[in-house]
């Protein structure tokens, strides 16, 4: 076998997208066992469980009936930033979390979805001028009566679920220094993980883990800096040498940049009960320029397993060593057990910003496999031996020079959208992007509190023109079996269901049923803005199955919408906005959300 | 018969509100025969039509199918004040207009309602800051291939249908003096009329006619002031004797206070080609406190008949001389022939803020009834032979004094939201207000562009609690034949059609539709938020009907939410926050077009 995945292999890999199906292999994967409990109807988590699956055993919609879905009611949020979050049902009442100002509403399912409180934790209007992208919030949690949300500044809050009162607030980090929170926290027993946003602000990043019951931080681990600030220690044992090493978080940088070189946690994360294993990606090292930072500057752009009770680091994996595009490593990681090469493996599937759909063994950090999802040139592929990306070094960014067509661009053949995993067909949905960038490097000086970037970006649509698609892929092949192309990225995220029916949406406002099997497109709404948002399935208090999705445009892909930027500046947004020139033409901004029943 | 209508009746009527209906009564009155052309599925005035009616011979959708009646799509203005305008659909295009800044939307019906083209005018943020009740806006016209409209700024402007283009443009008024304009322009052949609003910051008021091709002023009419000045002229033959003497627009004032009188025009007017007749009410006096304007304050608070063509005054008529509640006298008039006594009438019906439903004969200005559509302290009832309604002394506000239960509340037994009259029931349908007010006049002077009303208010629920009232009313026997009792005021317009179904929406965000018959409740969504906004039905391209309707909270009742107003005061909105406390609690504000067909 061949130890790099190469460009051609892609691109045929691409030109194949047909509509076989791949239902019934003898070696499907499987969900972990502790993520297969009896579907209750509720959805309390955004990734529906710790395996991070988005898997609904639901069925009563299912691919013959959808085409037949209504909207039961709507709620309109009152903001109009992007609205990423999912839409959580614990009992009878639904719970949503709005962009700044962070608002979690409450809505009374047994009465058509009235509003029955209200929660505004009223955060700092200054965090709005240090979020990166937008003002986004992905979530809360719904752990021991309590709903368990971050703030856009920094506060990780439980809110009572019955009477919406606050039940503890805990600072967690510092919006002076350019720290936001964005990131849903990800329940582990009972604890709650969270972490920092500001990569483009030169943070430290870091992630810590909090009491559910008292708020209290149990843990915190950076990662960057000292092992011991990192949590790394004895129980450490990474699989590749080049992740092996005292102090690697301080050596693999420039003297003292490790101080203010990003590698937040902002993304997904999801947790192994039996293993006792959190596992949640780091973002991309700062700034963007990486020309002034040699090194791997560890622990960015890769994945931590970490002891779930004592934060100590159990591996790491680095996706994008001294990470060039903004790669990032926050994707969603979800878990599922399957047979590797006739050996059982329990395996986290990973698609990267970078571009690869990787397969770990996820009780050791060995990378099984990683397939190019998308069109790359900025490397042609993962050395299984090493774990190492092989970069092109022409499309390394320089300064002084414009270095064009680099694929994927800074928000990657995939970002923060969530894929989801059907335990019935076996297969992976990713809802993904197709975009390429020219670059130029600039000097840049860390300022607290401001941005550090260094980069002049101008992203662009990838071959094809098609800015976004929706992907069914084979873990096991380590190929798409077919897909859905979108003008835009598909931004938002994915759910899929037992009744064979997986539920995206798109920026122009169109949320799909597609055919779990086949991609054909089954239904459609449009809404009232661009969807970014998490779709998510429950069965209501009269016992029917309903779907919610958040519509409202704007995140980093949106801002051009939702911050009203100026089309002419394609800089703006990091450079996205140059893809994104004509979105205006066909959205506009405004939080509500949708509900959607059979008659 | 009584001379005055007294508030005994008044009581009884509301106690009988029982299920009776009217129909096919001998009298039924029918819109007139200008208002009758085949419908040809558009909709492409903010009434309907020239009479006003909000009718429509479409009846597909009925009162035996409305329960299944589904959301076809939506479309978020991405703004969030009131939206009280009329979605119109001219050919396969649906245009809105957004509150301040005033965008107009054109959506493709061909294309599911994708948008299709946008156009900002840009108005001036500072009109916001003098816009006396949110910043809304009540909709456009079509006319020879233009979309024209208002803009809270002043202008009047005329935009291409098919491009989006501006295609003229015209100053009408200066927000600096306090003016804005919200009103929706009324076609009259080749002119439109349309009027400022101020009447809280002691604006002038006046109405213009502007050629649709050019947009060059035709005529400018004031309410207060000279004759020449208000275009009195020989053809003037007001029907009472009150309206009768020389300058009466200066004379029923003390000295000069005209200049600053109020008296603007921002509701709704209808036009009678035969008659070649345009009818437009009159807003409240400037100031609200009464003690300080001894007189009857003509021109204001009632109705003018004018000439379309030369704006000369062919009669008006006074509902509140000397208004003392901010009664206005802005609302729609319904234009309707009849037999009256067994003779043929040219009537319009007005149901006033003052609480009074008005049969008028519109060829003289004659009223034939004055009927109390809802509980009233505040007079006693209206002098069919002086045309004179009869205040009740110890309800006249006074300073240093807090005068109690002054019933109907400054926003009326009925706003701005308009009736709609139904060609087969012979009904007109009357979404409507139940409050009650106190008030404690305060010293004020003028100063330009500044609020100008010297009252302090406080309003409050009527009898009954229910704030809002949905109403049938019998024209020819002045009656409610039924009503449906809303929590809320009923701040939405309504429209009724050929399938015997009405409709209208509530501030919590139900989309309702009843039985044009018996009120009976047929169905109901729930929109993103709570409904002021005005309903319309058309036929689409693929040749069904649709109902259309904007969600958005806002205007002078929402303003708690639109405007985040405190609800501590009381005071607040001009007093309408103190009735409006607990709507916080039940919705949230944000702009969103919804339209529903029949599966």
């Amino acid at each position: 076998m061949s130890k790099f995945v190469n460009i051609a292999g892609a691109a045929r890999v691409l030109a194949v997208a047909s509509l076989v199906c791949s239902v019934a292999q003898a070696q499907t994967p499987q969900p972990p066992s502790f993520a297969k409990a009896t579907d209750d109807g509720q959805w309390t988590m955004p990734a529906k469980d710790a395996a991070g699956t988005r898997y609904s055993s639901l069925d009563e919609i299912n691919a013959q009936n959808v085409k037949n879905l209504k909207v039961a009611f709507a709620f309109s949020t009152g903001f109009d930033r992007g609205e990423e979050a999912a839409p959580l049902v614990v009992g009878d009442t639904m719970y949503i979390v709005t962009p700044y100002p962070n608002t979690l509403f409450a809505l009374d399912l047994k009465q058509g979805g009235a509003l029955k409180w209200r929660y505004d934790p009223l955060p700092s209007a200054a965090s709005q001028g240090v979020a990166c992208c937008d003002v986004v919030n992905r979530g809360a949690v719904f752990a021991d009566g309590k709903l368990i949300y971050n703030t856009l500044d920094d506060y990780t809050i439980a809110v009572a679920a019955d009477t919406g009162k606050e039940v503890w607030r805990t600072k967690m980090g510092e919006i002076n220094k350019g720290e936001t929170m964005t990131m849903a926290p990800l329940l582990a027993k009972d604890k709650v993980l969270v972490g920092d946003s500001g990569g483009e602000l030169g943070v430290r990043g870091w992630a810590a883990a909090l009491d559910v019951k008292t708020g209290k931080i149990l843990w915190r681990a950076y990662n960057t800096g000292p092992d011991s600030d990192v949590l790394i220690g004895p129980d450490f044992k990474p699989f590749y040498a080049s992740d092996k090493g005292k102090d690697l978080g301080v050596s693999t940088w420039p003297p003292d940049m490790w101080q203010h070189g990003g590698g937040t946690v902002w993304g997904w994360s999801s947790y192994d009960p039996d293993l006792n294993l959190i596992y949640y990606g780091v973002s991309n090292p700062g700034p963007w320029n990486s020309s002034i930072r040699p090194g791997d500057n560890k622990w960015t752009a890769g994945i931590f397993a970490r002891d779930a009770d004592t934060g100590q680091a159990r591996w790491f994996y680095q996706y994008s060593p001294h990470d060039q595009f903004d790669y990032d490593g926050v994707n969603e990681e979800i878990l599922v057990d399957l047979t590797w090469k006739g050996q059982p493996r329990k395996v986290l599937v990973h698609p990267d910003r970078n571009g690869y759909v990787y397969v770990i063994d996820r009780t050791n950090g060995e990378v099984l496999s990683a397939e190019p999802l998308q069109y790359i040139t900025s490397s042609t592929g993962v050395d299984l031996k090493t774990g190492r990306l092989a970069y092109v070094a022409a499309k390394q960014p320089k300064t002084g020079e414009t270095v064009r067509d680099i694929c994927p661009a800074p928000p990657g053949a995939k970002d923060w959208q969530p894929s989801a995993f059907s335990h019935k067909t076996g297969l992976l949905y990713i809802p993904h992007n197709n975009l390429c960038f020219d670059v130029e490097e600039l000097d840049v000086g860390y300022i607290e509190g401001t941005p550090y970037v260094g980069e002049n970006v101008h992203m662009k649509a990838g071959p094809g023109g098609n800015r976004g698609e929706y992907a069914a892929w084979d873990i096991l092949k380590g190929k798409k079996i077919w897909s859905v192309k979108e003008r835009f990225p598909v931004w938002s995220g994915t759910l899929v269901t037992a009744g064979d029916v997986a539920f995206y949406g798109t920026m122009e406002g169109l949320f799909k049923a597609i055919n779990a099997n086949t991609g054909e497109l089954l239904w459609q709404f449009k809404t009232g803005s661009g969807i970014i948002g998490q779709p998510t399935t429950y069965r209501g208090p009269d016992g029917k199955q309903y779907v919610a999705i958040l519509s409202g445009v704007g995140g980093w892909s949106g801002a051009i919408v939702a911050g009203g930027l100026d089309k002419r500046d394609g800089t703006a947004a990091l450079g996205f906005v140059n893809a994104m020139k004509d979105l205006p033409d066909v959205t506009t901004k405004g939080g509500t959300l949708y509900v959607f029943a059979l008659p």
